[in-house]
């Protein structure tokens, strides 16, 4: 495996990952920052079990020397190196929004919400229709059989996982779904901001994006194929004073009553096939 | 000002508000603990500024030395002493829940509720008529006229600012009302608990009551003179490592649809008259 | 392996790592809390990895299933049992400060100064002699040869590891040691406190028991190792609102220049042999 | 009062104080972000109170309101306009470095040590012998007839009221200084930076710039003042997961024995003359 963007929170994270697997070998680690590096020089806890360099992305280095390449990059990334690594035979993760939708418009309604795309068209949507969502929980058996993975977003699982059985199962009406979503600053990533600087975060309780958040627009692509047709969800995202972990408090008005333990059930099945 | 129950989170609060103001004058601190000792020695940012000793709470001292005895206790203590109080002519604010509301039946269901209550009855059910629920926004009047007045729970004065402008201007469906609460660590008070343990709460967000806690109820009560009838309101209180303040963000489904500016002016007025 | 003191934080950390060691297999959880549930009925992180039902200590089911027991148990719980376990054949760790020392004299100057010790005299001092104290970056040879372990104070084992190199080669003056130490609240463990309670903790550094604190006493013995004769130690500690970690800022005079180069040298070679 | 800087924590922490005090008016507020917003809108919590337009700083306008301008700016501000104000009559507080020295080779030395000055030469050295340190509990007397006055740095002011008490009395050895330093991130400002990034504060204690922070090389030029002659000092600050607040714990070889209560005298007259 070779990760691109080995040296954000989604790439370390990744790669403490991988390095537990026994069936998997992380061959090279590039990124745009901290290059010429070992990655324990900057992330002391992995001295000693992960003391390769950081390589700087040059475009022609990126799929040399692995079957699989993860992006944990920004979006519009991985896009960039998607057709040329799939031709080659090397398959493709995405952690970014690239490739989480199997139509451009749905991509497109994901676009317009996301600050950092602004909209611009996709470069390959050709391969849209070949990518995989990566929620192992609801779609194991086409990850097993896909060249091209596209990762949920942080939140977007959160509420998929909570909502998805409850659609499945018409027990909730599917235009009323309401998500509050608490997070923590590991989300935001390394990029320093005002909001995630202590001195603004701590103490604080912060909504943003309120009903504009671009998680949840993917979220209603993906619950939709769960509900038979469109969703809508109203989607509050918090930032809390915390570093790792997302809460979602979901709400939903009841299409019928149902007891305790039925509703375990659904959630039980729902969750594991 | 007698306060009684001076030594806990709330009693300290308003002791720091009722210094500043220049109308008032705290004649003595009652409480159950820490009695014989200086409010300044285990509050020591109160040194030189209130070194009034504690004293305990005996039945023939409250209201000895005051005009006004405030009750910074847990509910079922101001019941006790408000009928003989306002007998000698003595007004009483309670900070607990034993007179939030003008009838029997509202105060049994909030204290069929309340763990602390436990669906114990009223002591003095015939003060409730009387007494006036203490949100300045929305009943200065009558508080100006009052004997006797019960202050809000701290989520509910929060929901209820939030939703009354809205219900009284017809906005929302009167039933549809979720609210999703955020609450520091204060509003459990000094009592010791796993939920408020350090290393339980730092890094967690935790639901609790889920759709059971007693402010949702108190709630429920006020906003009824709002909305000309029975609201629904489902609350989901969570608690959060941060120490002082409240969020709560409100969900409703609107009844009309309405401009900003429109939904504006009736947010500054509603707050305002 | 048998765990003594199952549900404590000590003994979910322990077990946390037990669980991901390929030659050693976790028997039995005896505590005195919680008993009769699983452990992961209160600790969900691990359900489906170890469900075992946490038993009550009993005095005969001590020792019953193992090879070993290990006591992550407050003091003077270990000494109870050790005597009757190696007379059996079964190896003993403590987490508590029951065999942390080689001689009487050491254990009855630390006991002075534990708070729950309280000076009471030690049950099996003959089996102090034969006693390993567990850090093996300092006693790994003695320790791989021992039958009773009595494992560091939280606070003692980073301040031993800080300045035992130093002492060792003579490099500071062996009267002149200050440790400022800093901690997180899980070493104060699951017992409620107001010092770990969140609105008192958070925003808050506070030194406590200064230059009284046992780990002090008990650092100050083990480095009369590598000192050559009886060390002198000023010892802070500092409750801080993080959860987890120990950091030590340690001070000493110099005794002699060294270079940078050759300092780093000390330290490493100290280190590890 | 002019206030420069007036849009930092410095600078809002000021305003707040100078608002509550009965004889000062705040006639404007300069600064070199946020200009042409009113204060309020990016400090909500004065909305009503301050609702003044912060203003760009023009040199011209510095001074132009005011009998006293209070730089709440960077080293190197302060000393860009002091001159001309003091010959128009109008007092300077500066809470950076600028005036905290009497003489030009103290000056230096902190020069040499802080980043932000990086050892460049001052621009009136004339006007140090004129300036006097802002701590009142040591120079209240020479402060209320200075027309130009240097506030101490946070780090400084904390160990220079624990310190200078016992080197007045010679209870101390005046190089046997040993400071550890505990801040929050309000110290380091609305910096955007790592070292404050909560991601990265959150759960950590980080000691930085050990033994060469600029505030010990401060504090040991007034200490030196109450030691007779000059100080040794070793300064090691930490960062901390708070945001307000500082901590110092200083440790010093006693050079004589006293008791307890003679040493409360020693400080607390100490503190008051």
């Amino acid at each position: 495996v070779q990760i691109v963007g080995a040296t954000g929170y989604g790439g370390i994270g990744l790669i403490e990952q991988l390095l537990r697997h026994p069936a998997i070998t992380v061959t090279s680690l590039l990124a745009k920052s901290d290059t010429g590096k070992l990655l324990s020089d900057f992330f002391p806890h992995v001295r000693g079990i992960c003391d390769m360099v950081v390589e700087e992305v040059e475009p022609q280095r990126v799929g040399e020397d692995a079957d699989l390449v993860v992006f944990a990059t920004p979006d519009r990334v991985a896009m960039q190196y998607a057709p040329t690594l799939l031709e080659r035979g090397i398959k493709v993760i995405d952690y970014a929004g690239d490739f989480r939708f199997s139509d451009l418009d749905a991509y497109n309604r994901y676009a317009a919400r996301q600050p950092s795309v602004g909209g611009r068209p996709h470069l390959c949507p050709d391969l849209l229709k070949q990518s995989v969502y990566g929620v192992p929980e609801l779609f194991r058996e086409e990850i097993r059989g896909a060249d091209l993975v596209g990762n949920p977003g942080c939140f977007a699982i959160t509420m998929e996982l909570a909502l998805a059985p409850a659609l499945q199962a018409h027990l909730v009406e599917r235009q009323s779904l309401i998500v509050d979503g608490k997070t923590g600053t590991s989300g935001a990533g390394k990029k320093l901001s005002v909001a995630t600087h202590f001195s603004e975060q701590a103490e604080n309780i912060t909504p943003y994006r309120v009903a504009a958040h671009q998680h949840g627009v993917e979220a209603a692509e993906v619950l939709m194929r769960y509900a038979g047709s469109r969703v809508g969800v109203t989607f509050v995202p918090h930032q809390t004073p915390t570093v790792r972990g997302i809460l979602c408090t979901c709400y939903a008005q009841l299409s019928k009553t149902i007891s305790g333990k039925d509703l375990y059930d659904v959630y039980f099945e729902g969750v594991r096939s």
